[in-house]
């Protein structure tokens, strides 16, 4: 009975009762266009104009505004390659490429559950 | 080199390139209060009231709110069960279960990467 009151477990992970950490995570991961952008980020460092290219939709001005968010919070740094010309990138930290499983997860989800319109997913293809 | 064009694929989830359906999720589950509505959901059918009691900081308006677009999103149905008195429960459907996982990932993410400070930690304990 006790168990129950404070919560199910399972995987070692408690849901019912509110977790403030969790709260915190989604309202990070769930900011409109960060997911977007920590999934093209998963697949390896890219620089900004190549963000910009892969997320129809999202302004030069946004993109900038949530990559200064997202270094912030640990989850991206910035890199100066400084050659000739400097190249500036953009790469995922140790905590950020562990949101990989999350972001699979709910891509896995999407596939199954979520549908387009037929114009959109033509242009997605 | 074809296939890095293309985008990174792994795990069968192609993520370097902007995917409609995986943003559509990530925008639904990430709306405000959202992800805490459906983890408290996770563990079981829930009343207005219980999932109110449980989310510190979200008004019944709100609540109101994030539960019809779910509905509408196909992810919880509500329940009214006609005893005396009638009780109305809220509780996932398959598409809704289906997003343990994505929650689960992210609350242990949010375990092993998110810093609270010290007094919310305690309210939360």
């Amino acid at each position: 009975m006790s168990s129950t009151e404070k919560g199910e477990m399972r995987d070692g992970v408690e849901l019912s009762n509110f977790c403030p950490r969790f709260h915190r995570a989604i309202e990070l991961v769930g900011r409109r266009w960060t997911g977007a952008i920590i999934r093209i980020l998963l697949s390896g460092p890219k620089r900004f104009n190549e963000i910009a290219a892969s997320v129809p939709g999202l302004s030069d001005r946004l993109l900038t505004e949530r990559l200064r968010e997202l270094e912030c919070q640990g989850v991206l740094r910035r890199t100066v390659d400084t050659g000739s010309p400097i190249r500036v990138a953009y790469e995922l930290t140790e905590a950020g490429t562990e949101l990989d499983a999350t972001i699979r997860a709910l891509s896995s989800w999407a596939e199954r559950w979520v549908e387009i319109p037929p114009e959109t997913a033509e242009r997605g293809a």
